[in-house]
């Protein structure tokens, strides 16, 4: 998609004015710096963590966060829709509310510092905003990934952060909060988790793979049919193992540490792909389409592996499961 | 199963010569306290969080370990086998192998200590011991669970050492070592992840569930079937969601600290099972058999779950999957 005019010149004069990319050499240094700043306070330290503990209403910890200065409208949400979890009448409710809380939070700092820029965030794709990656410095943020873990504190859910210009990805961070796991990667300088650099797997062999994949969003019976299908013909290719986590972002950081060899969906969106996306790719893997083909953001779906031969018998083995595509939504 | 004579002399000898059970009123307190010990140890200080760092084959790691004494032959037995992990071209060998190294660590400690128990470990069972639960102190054993997990470096591995006396479950303490996580439960006193008490989660409804589960050893067409039939049931149901993570026994413990409401598998062991029994029992929980009637730890099958009800539907909408029991093998 080729910018328009006034996106281009968005661009230009951002590299003149500072906002973000002031140094030639290194010109998203700054946004990268902010998004591990945010990726952790939103994570954290103010937000998903404590909201996190807040979950199971140990008044200890309720006070004791009170006492430590933590943001007093999170806790008064959290507290008001105490019934509502205990109770896990509406957990998908207060999933959303804080999802927009953290999702705000996170693009409200960015446009006090980065007002040009353009977002591309899961709560405000669902509240109808457009979801167009121009070539404008765009963020692309998952607030919680792991939605269905978040309501069950099930401890495998992350915070995640891209950011991409001319449609290129430049950087990605994504903090694994529970398990206080930042992963980071930017284009060229490689992936990281803490401080630890990153290399994915070289296996090429499908059948010593260990494959990580998600059931997707849509259960109805021939969308399921089709999920099995191809975790069948993983397993008769005598694949290791399946595994399904309940975070696309995390599985793909597994991915990325060479913990599993390869990872594939349908359903996911281009906010649980972009900041691992250059995770993997700086950690030496790959990362494709399930045609085979390149990586197409806004396709909704996946291919990631170690090696392209284990990211191509993957490809090979599945069935198309249709989940259109993120920018015709 | 009626104890035979021998057997009951055996717990009445042991009773009066202090046998792990002097102590009348907390009779298995000491054995109960070398078990956390021995987890630890196995998981954290000398072995699988070693061998697991070596299976990354950082040298530095390699002599640092070899400064602080870690003992010689497991490193000798990691670095001779370097070859096949990082090929992973025998990967499962490795792994019988380093399961052996620490189920020969645990049991040989627990002899010198408690000469009169009985020893129901992984290991030993595949290599011919027989594994049948009499009325003899028992320590039921598995030194690596999530074996897949752990030649992958996949981070979900645990340490499960669960003892019973008559039959009857008394402690079980499960060390998931990379996250350094130590559950335990005794029967009658709670149970507790690090220092945090445990308690199951209360839904009954199985549309607002998250349901665990592992695809088990069988991989043949006619299983799969049911494995993938049993699951998309729970979908049909309108289940949140279903997680699988190859560790049986951390699964487990996820649902003994309510993360998630129900856990059922087909092709588990009672080596898998006792620990985790204990400590879900404890944490508020149900352990039944998948036919709805009370659990048979040597029946290969399992419902757990937060509630009674909860467990009662799940075991409803399984269809059977026949592995057969660990005590007739």
């Amino acid at each position: 998609m080729k910018p328009c005019k006034e996106e281009e010149e968005a661009v230009a004069a951002q590299a003149a004015s500072g906002d973000g990319s002031s140094s030639g050499a290194d010109p998203w240094k700054e946004c990268a710096e902010v998004a591990v700043q945010l990726a952790l306070r939103a994570g954290q330290q103010q937000f998903l963590k404590e909201v996190y503990k807040l979950l199971e209403w140990d008044i200890g910890v309720i006070l004791s966060l009170k006492r430590t200065g933590i943001k007093r409208e999170i806790i008064k949400k959290a507290l008001t829709e105490e019934k509502c979890v205990s109770t896990k009448t509406s957990a998908a409710d207060l999933v959303t509310e804080t999802d927009h809380l953290v999702e705000d939070l996170i693009i409200s700092e960015l446009r006090k510092k980065f007002p040009s820029h353009r977002f591309i965030a899961e709560e405000s794709t669902a509240a109808g905003e457009k979801c167009v990656l121009t070539d404008s410095p765009t963020w692309i943020i998952d607030p919680i990934d792991g939605t269905c873990n978040f309501v069950h504190r099930f401890p495998t859910v992350a915070v995640s952060i891209g950011f991409a210009v001319n449609q290129e990805l430049e950087f990605g961070v994504i903090y694994h909060c529970t398990e206080e796991r930042l992963y980071t990667g930017r284009r060229g300088q490689g992936a990281f988790c803490n401080e630890q650099r990153l290399r994915v797997s070289r296996e090429t062999d499908l059948s010593k793979a260990l494959v990580l994949t998600e059931i997707g969003p849509k259960r109805d019976p021939d969308t399921l049919k089709l999920f099995f299908s191809n975790m069948e013909r993983l397993l008769h290719a005598k694949a290791h193992g399946v595994r399904v986590i309940g975070s696309s972002t995390l599985a793909l950081c597994h991915l990325a540490s060479g913990a599993a060899d390869a990872y594939y969906q349908f359903g996911l969106h281009c906010w649980d792909l972009a900041a691992a996306t250059v995770i993997i790719r700086e950690a030496g893997g790959i990362v494709i389409d399930t045609s085979g083909g390149p990586l197409d953001l806004m396709s909704c779906r996946v291919v990631a592996a170690g090696t392209r031969e284990m990211a191509m018998l993957i490809a090979q083995a599945l069935q198309t499961i249709n989940y259109g595509r993120d920018d015709e939504k």
